[in-house]
């Protein structure tokens, strides 16, 4: 029986919890959260304890942590839990700064603790199909990446204070797929964006909108657009264009539904957001790390991955910022 | 908490057990399979005990039984279960006889228990959607339905010899289909059927090929079409025109991936199967049957709804042996 | 050049006018309508002259005729253009008489004339390709065939009066279609009906929905189901499931604008009516009729496929009518 | 009745004068090509004289003027037809260099001849029905819009070094688009591009897979993505998002067959090239050109536009060739 400690109690730190419960010869012991309520209600349903962030690193027993906290503390879990040599499941980003994350990663690596970095989009079943037939050669060699991510409505403005940016709290996925997809790194990255949505996100010195092109070192091209505000709903798809032929990963519906009217044809809108487009996408992710901790592989999102998407976040923010295409 | 026997730990019995200790406040206590290796494996899966029928109606803790066993021990065990006060949540069809199926609803009655068939189309979300649409006057009142219900492969004979015939084994889910779309009933049936995929489907006097058509009371038209071998594999659509537009219930695929290539632009097949396509469909009929319980109300599928697919069914049957239409 | 006479100026003579002089080498000399405005009209447009039924069959320069007149005068001129010699372009029915369709098919074998009937759904680009691909083996042998065929809006009642029914009417053309599709011939058809639109269809002795099932003589099944009122346009599918897979001819759009909104994602209707949607079906229907002049081929669509969809549209009146199987 | 004259009988000169001797009171007088050949066939096959561009200056009847010759002979062609008081109908672009393109634009304003260019995409019915949808309101104000632009096959290597380059020979009509659909202009423009598909395309100074971002004067973002080979077909969609919802405009078809195989559910590819594609765009284009003469309107694709896509192509170019982003 494996004992894991999870750290945050909030949405995401129930759907961890909820998801690794179901793993078998795994239990959940631990849950730490400032909000004492938040925390007491997550242990009560899992039969675990609440807990707090010292007793779980002395507790020998805790073989793994989920780190399902707010971003700002997740740089000291994953040290500390390295330093303790337990597993660590931790949500993206590593760390909002580039050498913090670095730092940790050096601390996992030393430490050669297992880590995997919560990008839960290369779990997906219809993402990681497309990625499985690219790379099966279905297409032949990838040429082209275009990835479309919108959210259905941008967080609270006190969030997008704290949040690092729209490049490296929204887009940190999409640079994930895209060194994922197209197995290349990039070479030079031009970003730029609007705030069109919402005056208030250009007063935080943010923006809402985003199209963001890299090229890699072997001269592939992608492009990326992003949106905190797509009426129609939460819009994650990708297509990317190979030698061959192009495969496109498109967006969930909630059902299969075909009205014909008077006025049109017309399906569901897309799920709604990424709950429930993601909800699959979580129970794999974290099944995967149970796999990775029975197996001693490799995860498939490692703390490297988290550094590499901070690193083209930080890219493309400069660019945004500086106007000027950005050389890595 | 709610003790619960199921009978039969097959292949469905294994996906209704998954289901039900999913449910707060239920568990399983008792397994019942002449198979008894399958019942052992099962009942540890869910730390139940291997039991058997005599113990089950025994043991006045047990409130609820599911009946997945085989179709000839269905009627026995509703009206044990029912005699006994324990709610029922039974796989279809309640009997092959519909005489039989006719005294089973009876006992149910008297009883006053709660009994639930397990015609899991209903619960299917895309099914569902489209209902409470047509329901909601979406497309205004229901003029036609065409259903379509295919599957990937043919039982093997020796099923087939034991099944009642195409009509009601497979058919039986698209009868209740046509009643709870409609919601009419049937004045005239025509059935005819072929034998056009495997000759021993023929020999044991079944055929693997049906186009039924149903007039209602009120003159609304139905037609079936099936078969037992879609190479493409399980096709399970309707479509329901009204007097102000249609809507269609398509088939769910594994994944949203799109191929473009030199030959073609191609999507996923259908899943692959019944456990795959109602996977869903099966955990909220199984949700929804102890909400039954907890709330008394009716269960979207009742014993009657069991009782007049059968008569659907027979009817189609007597259409189809004896080349001619059948008035209900 | 080829001097061709048309007999009819309305909707549908218009439309075949102008894809006749755009073939090389052919030219409009003859137009004859009892509307002396339309035929003016028709006649200018093409630098023909307004004409009479006389001298069109006592001008050897025309060589073949078009006949897009009223029903009733079809069976007169195709037997008098026959007697003259004179290729034969004409419009479905043949006749709505099953006999007097039979006559004029001996009529025009005896004088060894071409003579092609207007089952212009043969020559659309999606059914034309479904069958191409059919016959091609791309799903092995043909075992079911589903055909959707509704109006948009149904005509005045008293263009009903005089069509001849339904089945004459309207699913005569989805009768050839499963002739053509199954490649095969009727053994039974069992029809129903109801008058669900508008009252007044039932007032004049007609069924506004339909639903029909043919057996074929080699046991393939065909289901067919039209209704003169389907709110969202006029819908036109067909789907053909063979021993290894299904081919499903579908709608035509105006344009392949997708829009994501609020409410949904929706698509254009379908084309409007028959007008449009066939548009490219019936140019290419009188490109094979000259095809056929110039190379002495057989036309695709011959007056026996008019006699035989006619005897099916005979078969399925009398099941109907009678509320019996009909056996052929 | 008016006079038309056509320069260049290749593949696109054919193309517009089978349109334009279809509009009413028009038809092609004159036909001028260097290849003797092509002009001969081409002015019979429309019963047109084989001509000379002095000749076709000097004949006052000549009230209009097809320029579809090489794009080297535009401009001349533009400032003789203006200074002759002819209408003319060119096709994209102007001419290569920026600054002549201007001079031609201040030549048919100072003639106030009209002048339509040949961006047949806003033609489309597809693309114009999104067009009008999105200035109807249906989205919303635009906000982000996304062009994918890719052709099946690159041209020979001689024609591209002729060509101007990918940005103004292929990405022009994309910068158009761009244009009339965001109803903006650029204010700074990033591109990149490489060589993927043939390493001879470098060999001549061009590449052949290109990543455009555009941000608007009033901060609207675009992306273009281009590659010369696509090898799945001509692939021609754009997507417009809006504050209330998005646009997509997608590829046609050739038929809407559905093939359900063991394999996958395949559909067509889209129609092969530009040709194809755009038949119809090109004929109503050719229409709006003779109702523009006939009721004095300004045409939908002016001179104005030519210059200002022309105007992109440079900023592009350069943007790619000093990999830095250029204000406009």
């Amino acid at each position: 029986m494996i004992d894991v400690a999870i750290f945050g109690a909030g949405r995401i730190g129930k759907i961890h919890a909820g998801n690794l419960v179901r793993q078998s010869g795994v239990r959940l012991t631990h849950v730490v959260d400032p909000d004492a309520k938040a925390a007491a209600g997550l242990a009560e349903q899992h039969k675990a304890r609440v807990s707090d962030t010292e007793a779980v690193f002395k507790d020998a027993a805790v073989r793994a942590v989920v780190i399902a906290s707010s971003t700002d503390t997740h740089a000291d879990l994953i040290e500390r839990a390295a330093a303790s040599g337990k597993a660590i499941f931790c949500e993206k980003p590593v760390d909002l700064a580039l050498d913090r994350a670095k730092r940790c990663a050096e601390a996992v690596k030393r430490a050669g603790v297992t880590c995997l970095i919560g990008f839960q989009r290369r779990y997906d079943p219809t993402f990681a199909a497309a990625k499985q037939r690219l790379d099966a050669g279905e297409i032949g060699k990838p040429e082209m990446l275009i990835v479309t991510s919108r959210d259905p409505g941008a967080p609270p403005v006190e969030y997008l204070k704290r949040s690092g940016g729209i490049f490296k709290d929204m887009l940190i996925h999409d640079f994930d797929i895209f060194r994922w997809i197209l197995g290349d790194e990039a070479k030079t990255v031009h970003a730029t964006g609007s705030v069109l949505t919402d005056p208030k996100v250009g007063e935080v010195g943010d923006v809402d909108c985003t199209a963001v092109t890299i090229r890699t070192k072997s001269g592939r091209l992608a492009q990326i657009n992003t949106t905190r505000r797509a009426a129609y709903g939460y819009d994650q798809r990708f297509e990317v264009l190979g030698s061959k032929g192009m495969l496109q990963a498109g967006n969930h519906k909630p059902t299969e539904v075909v009205a014909w009217t008077d006025a049109s044809v017309s399906q569901d809108k897309p799920e709604y957001f990424f709950l429930e487009r993601y909800r699959v996408a979580y129970a794999l992710e974290m099944a995967h790390f149970f796999d990775v901790l029975a197996t001693g592989a490799t995860p498939r999102t490692s703390i490297d991955d988290g550094v590499k998407a901070l690193e083209l976040a930080e890219a493309a923010t400069t660019s945004w910022r500086e106007q000027r295409l950005v050389e890595l």
